[in-house]
């Protein structure tokens, strides 16, 4: 398995810290975001969509979204509940996290971290609804807890890419130790020291 | 089971297709976004994310996310491919419809619809992201097929949702045959009529 992406990407990692979970065999393909390497012609083939993630099989079939990479990829493992209700909450996780959590918490990122903004220039209305989203993660993870059923599971390695990184974006998680605990909690169980 | 929605939204409708296609049996229960209905403290009990559609099943447990909903409820179905990889191939375009086509397609037409807006006046980095993902469609869908595996499945409802309102919120489907036959072919096999 080739796993194109960047390690600058919060999306990318989270396939990483997944196929290293499983203790699968992977090569790392860097693609260079910043460089346009997701747009050549060559990239485009394996995902018409030009974005990293994307896994490459041997058998040479593409599959692209960091987080149904992370669901194939953990679909006969612990990190996926047996039960289909539970798997059903834990896509609600994944959905929210691409439409409520990514576009704001990420983007905000990304607006300090690579265009050089202060973080008073930032989007106001991605800054509003990136707190927003931080605070119902907060309420949600203010007893300790997995966000579902008990367990580890791929909604927590989807919410983790971007949360952990979350200060880098101006958001400030000290007043939010539900998340805190969460997070270091979650980088225990990846094995990320 | 209820379903809470709103029919004026096409993540909504996209709930109502597959209960209807299914032919399970439902209640309906109108939620007026614009009144904010979705943010009352008795929905919130539901969701606290305040978002519809948001089903509640008979033993009162709750499911919120459109895609994560059609997905559930299709779980047994023909409209998910019983094939692992194919199934990951439905999910790569439900999360593809929720971060790279939802946000420009619907939310221009949100624009327009409710906020009254002139076509010009949408906010035009929407406009230039909905186009590219209407082109991407178009590319797709340059031959007759559905989108994953030669098969009607929760994919192409799910894109079908908001594709099938793109012309109000200002996008021009005549000069993309590819996607019109495609809308004809989900709406039949739908039943829509």
């Amino acid at each position: 398995m080739q796993i194109y992406g960047d390690l600058i990407s919060g999306n990318c990692l989270k396939v990483k810290y997944t196929a290293d979970w499983l203790g699968l065999d992977y090569d790392w393909v860097d693609v260079d975001i910043m460089q346009g390497q997701s747009r050549t012609d060559d990239f485009l083939t394996h995902n018409p969509a030009g974005q990293v993630p994307t896994v490459v099989f041997a058998d040479g079939r593409a599959l692209a979204q960091s987080n149904a990479i992370i669901r194939y990829l953990a679909r006969d493992s612990a990190l996926l509940p047996a039960d289909a209700f539970e798997r059903a909450k834990v896509d609600e996780w994944l959905f929210w996290e691409q439409y409520s959590h990514e576009p704001y918490v990420a983007v905000c990122r990304f607006q300090m971290v690579y265009e050089k903004r202060a973080a008073s220039e930032r989007d106001a209305w991605r800054v509003e609804r990136g707190e927003a989203a931080l605070d119902l993660l907060e309420r949600t993870l203010s007893e300790p807890r997995w966000l579902v059923a008990d367990a580890l599971s791929v909604a927590d390695i989807s919410l983790y890419g971007y949360t952990a990184l979350a200060h880098e974006g101006g958001f400030d998680l000290t007043g939010r130790p539900g998340i805190a605990a969460w997070l270091d909690r979650t980088r225990g169980a990846l094995g990320l020291g």
